[in-house]
């Protein structure tokens, strides 16, 4: 059954429309220019092991309207946000916690539990995607672009590698494991970010997923520092690689 | 003996002074903004195996020039341009072009070669450095950045190791043989970018070159493609980069 988008908040500031929505069970946040009902490329935008109004996904969302006029989705990811957690959900938490305290890598364990939800989540999107183009001022014709890095590339590997109206997308800070074969079937042009010197994700690791990509086009920023010390410039750069794949021009900060 | 600038030709458009000069026997260009005669941040910019008005030197030059206001400065390497080519100079082009017809590596004779011209151009860099200063519309406490590519890399890498004058630079595409150790004397912010599929120097060379860099601050641009491939959006990649660092805004183009 397909679910229509449900408006259930909105306000504006700087520019920038802010639409609480629901599409069936699922809340997600909708941020669109406050100037002119123009049909506009859509960025869905995913968070890392946080929710959809995390200060960096608005952020991110403020950056790619104001920028260049894109609408920017983004939903909660299964037991994130507002959205309850299944036994294995906390199981998997509770498996996480005790690798920490015991000083062992959370490398496999977040492997396997983003892959656990990336199944749940991907049918999500799609749904999501569909109700959004349901939107006048989105439309089924124009270009969509995704930007996840952590746990939302984890999701958005699979993801873009089934949903062909996704065009373009910026991934990042995450391990080949489970996500390299999805990967191979990724040709639309990608910007990839890893850290140097991150102390989780080992290095050959991170390169192993960006050469991955059977993409013609595409682009790895590794820069120096540890695992969330990813400079903030990054965020301009995506700004710029949507802005040159999705077709709109990128208006000064 | 220290060489004053000497100007040799002017000429003017799109809002960019473009002026020939000699430092002793080193001619060079300097690019700067028409309009203001403030001082202004100084780019150091090399060319590989071309000259110093190549197109992508002018090109680059003038979004330095009218994307920050920054003055940029390009000399003709020995042997290249304008200048004498000595008869070891000969006997290395000849080696070139006889691997290049065997289908042999170019690499070990480019590493050797361009190390024998650093050695000849960094003394003649900082002589050209030390002139440009004199000039009221650079002076002795702006900063100074070093963008330079292949060859330009082989001669930025040992003049920026022991120029405490150049506090940012940008290199990229090339061996990290004879360059490494003076890489990790380097401890500015560095942009460095290398071609994902280059036929020349391997990926691991090349990542090699980037992590053996001493920076705090530094960042790599890989893009799929062959050596010559290098996507243009590098080259404003790198303006917004001397931007952040040399303390401009950047202008639309």
């Amino acid at each position: 059954m397909q679910h229509a988008v449900q408006f259930t908040a909105r306000s504006s500031a700087d520019g920038v429309v802010e639409r609480g929505f629901t599409v069936g069970e699922v809340p997600g946040v909708l941020w669109s220019p406050a100037a002119g009902s123009d049909r506009a490329p859509l960025v869905l935008m995913g968070h890392g092991g946080t929710h959809k109004k995390w200060p960096g996904m608005t952020g991110r969302a403020h950056r790619l309207v104001t920028g260049c006029g894109f609408h920017v989705a983004v939903i909660d990811a299964p037991g994130h946000g507002g959205r309850p957690r299944t036994a294995h959900d906390e199981q998997e938490i509770a498996a996480l916690y005790r690798a920490r305290a015991a000083g062992e890598a959370e490398g496999p364990i977040v492997v396997r539990s983003n892959a656990h939800l990336a199944a749940r989540a991907v049918p999500e999107w799609r749904a999501t995607l569909d109700a959004l183009q349901e939107l006048p001022e989105i439309g089924t014709d124009g270009p969509v672009g995704y930007f996840g890095l952590n746990m939302a590339t984890a999701i958005g590997v699979p993801l873009t590698a089934v949903e062909p109206r996704i065009t373009a997308a910026v991934f990042g800070l995450h391990w080949p494991d489970a996500l390299a074969d999805r990967a191979k079937r990724i040709t639309v042009p990608v910007e990839y970010v890893l850290q140097w010197d991150d102390e989780h994700i080992p290095r050959e690791s991170g390169l192993a997923l960006f050469d991955a990509f059977a993409s013609r086009e595409k682009t790895l920023h590794a820069n120096a520092g540890r695992h969330k010390e990813l400079p903030r410039f990054e965020a301009d750069s995506a700004v710029r690689f949507f802005a040159r794949h999705l077709g709109r021009a990128v208006s000064p900060a």
